[in-house]
């Protein structure tokens, strides 16, 4: 991902453990999955150059960034994180496009700081109980306009997601932060809004993603996973996705006290697959929010490896923004 | 109704009550329609060859069975009653024509027995109330593709119409009951679905019908029927069907405290009528129920008489499937 | 407000309070209006010939009634108000108008005094905390047929309202009077029903029109004002319209703890306007209230002035409707 390289940023903080794991005061299920041969970055939050990558064992179809990203430099001392509010920021954007931006984030929590800067905007959130992660980037393409300095916002996103409803699809949303009055001020068809912002401090820490080796990715349309999502829910908690090497095939399955589902992707099924033995188990409740966000007839990524955490990737407004989202494992006791 | 004669059942079990009494625990509603002239069957289930019966004074065009079906010869003894699993059952059914099925006779219950056969499948259930009862009749002709033994399968309704909701109207649904595992397999487009069933002997007995001389018979649209419903709901919890025969006219009447609808049904109103002098009070809430189950723009013929059940009876999936369902009087005590 | 003059009304009840008041049990709101230059006309309920009076001092467009009304010569004696139920009440409309009626009603009472007479029928009523009045004429012409005496009709608008849901927008309905036994009889697609009266005694007593100087007035489209109703919601439970006459301006706003809300409304979203500086809060729960009730793409014209009432006015069934809402001003204590 860019250019953190792993020897600069193991200098900053040589034995630490990974950010998530600290973060999470030992809560149990997102510390299931750094297995030994995980690599985990340590530096913490870097700006909106921090970026996914789950790709760097093969999978490498996914990395939508560049390798060399000039804004990045300053990466070698980790205390350089921008932490103020940007001198300057104006946008225009779509109301479907902004809307669909928030809404994703809503999956799992209700405020993020949003970091603005040249080339976009983009945050990273992690839920109360640590399990899921959303990391979402909306590029400066994606804007009918954009003028922005680095910086970062904290934003009530489910007030956000309120006034943006009073947009429709196509409707101009115009943003902007007053530096004088430090709120954001919202603009949709003669309706002025102005919202105050959250200080970041206060907001959860954006965590670090670890870097795995997850060997099993998939990519099909949001219709299968959701179709068999909805199937799982009536019968459990739980869904197991399980792939297996020989037949190329990846299942679905989820088992109640009495009844079972089971949903079979083949080749027919499948716009891609790298296969390997293999299987995991979720919470449906966070998969079900997740899968719930997907934009219609979307091609969704996903990464997967046994008792790892699932990458689900996806894109929307013409490939101008980026989504990821990872979950951690349920580790079956019974 | 079929070849079930009267002198048979007499000979099994001469000197009881109906089985709808019998198990009702003495409840009061159904109780209060045997008169002394209805006649009662008085055999318990003998399989799916029993039949709606109500129409063996002069209204027989509701009649939609041969009178000499093969299957049930067996019935001079009563205890020949097919209570274990099909050696064979697999069917494939558009979801639309299943979903109306399952649904049907969730107005009234959440589990019931489904007797399979070489001529299709029927379930007969009551409420707990003993107040309504429906018998339906779904035929091998509704189905896409359909091969089973006679055998009951005893299932929760309540989960396989959640199952079926993966369902489009004309998608297909495949149904196998898997005899090892002694579970029904429900496939719906790519996904697969094992449904424990539950042991009949647990489901509420399946009543009969007594027979009854119901004098007056009306067939209309359900729009029509509807309508009345709603209106009466507005008012009161019962509902009046009476009958003027001179003036060839039968009203839908509800009072209320204070206020009172009236709906006349009259020649152009009514497709079929068969004329007496008489009325009878029901439940709202079940006729609510069952009207509520009325596939639009059918024609449905009711039948009652004077403090009788009121018999509703209607087809869908192109005649396929008939429904009878039969509604306890209220007798007026106020 | 047609024929009654000021100094008939003064010799009946001299010395009194407005009306509204004295019914109000000095609840606060609606006693914040009254200020010394407000002219209030004192006659209690005088038939349906008391309109709706806001337009003495140049907004006369707003005035759809004749200065000259027979039938209100019996005004001079303000104990000859019609009270009794009509000799002849027998009108026939479309389903959609008289749904609109009842519900405009409905917005602030649940039950009402409809006054019905030769040119229409006629309903004043104000919300118990006496901060919301309406006025709402239908006309005759707005019915396909109609014929009445003068008179007073009780009216359960809840019932009512519940029994037109049976009419679509262009089913008949058929309303009759019996005076036999003083029930309002409506028909609507062979549905009767037959709906007790109330006593119009025991209805909340109908209120005056104070005569005041508004001098801010605009007209706007029904769509302009929902979304900024919509937008001041988010943030508050007031809502100030205030005009700048210099910039023949009139600015929705709404202040909340942390975010504001400003919708700007000037020439080119303006049908009409009148300009005067001034401001004045209103409850925001009333103004949704009443403007859920507008009509889609529907013209509205507000008047207001410095902490005074806002009357809304309207016209629907291709203007045989006139609406006249009044809404009570928030004196901010903070």
């Amino acid at each position: 991902m860019s250019t953190n390289t792993e020897s600069d940023t193991a200098d900053a903080q040589p034995a630490t453990a990974p950010d998530v794991e600290s973060e999470a005061e030992s809560e149990s299920e997102i510390d299931t999955q750094p297995e030994p041969e995980v690599e985990t970055k340590a530096e913490p939050e870097s700006g909106p150059n921090v970026e996914t990558d789950t790709d760097t064992d093969g999978d490498a179809e996914t990395d939508t960034k560049s390798e060399s990203e000039p804004e990045s430099e300053g990466d070698d001392d980790a205390e350089e994180i921008v932490m103020s509010p940007p001198q300057q920021f104006t946008a225009a954007i779509k109301g479907g496009a902004i809307k669909e931006f928030v809404s994703t984030l809503r999956a799992i929590v209700d405020e993020a700081k949003i970091r603005v800067g040249p080339d976009g905007i983009h945050t990273r959130a992690v839920d109360p109980a640590n399990v899921a992660m959303y990391d979402v980037t909306l590029a400066a393409g994606a804007f009918e306009s954009y003028d922005a300095t680095e910086g970062v916002l904290g934003v009530n996103l489910e007030r956000f997601e309120e006034v943006l409803k009073l947009a429709k699809k196509n409707d101009l949303v115009q943003l902007s932060f007053n530096t004088t009055s430090f709120k954001l001020v919202i603009h949709i068809d003669g309706v002025e809004f102005t919202m105050a912002l959250i200080d970041p401090d206060s907001i959860r820490k954006e965590p670090e993603i670890p870097e795995m080796d997850l060997p099993i990715s998939l990519t099909l349309e949001e219709a299968q996973i959701s179709r068999g999502v909805k199937a799982a829910d009536m019968v459990s908690d739980h869904i197991r996705f399980r792939c297996d090497e020989a037949e190329t095939t990846v299942y679905i399955e989820a088992e109640g006290d009495t009844d079972n589902v089971s949903v079979e992707l083949a080749d027919d099924d499948l716009v891609a697959l790298t296969a390997a033995d293999g299987n995991a188990l979720y919470s449906l409740d966070y998969v079900n929010d997740i899968s719930k966000q997907f934009p219609k007839s979307t091609e969704i990524t996903l990464t997967f490896g046994g008792d790892f955490p699932m990458m689900f990737e996806y894109q929307f407004s013409d490939g101008e923004c980026d989504v990821l989202a990872m979950l951690a494992p349920r580790i079956q006791s019974d």
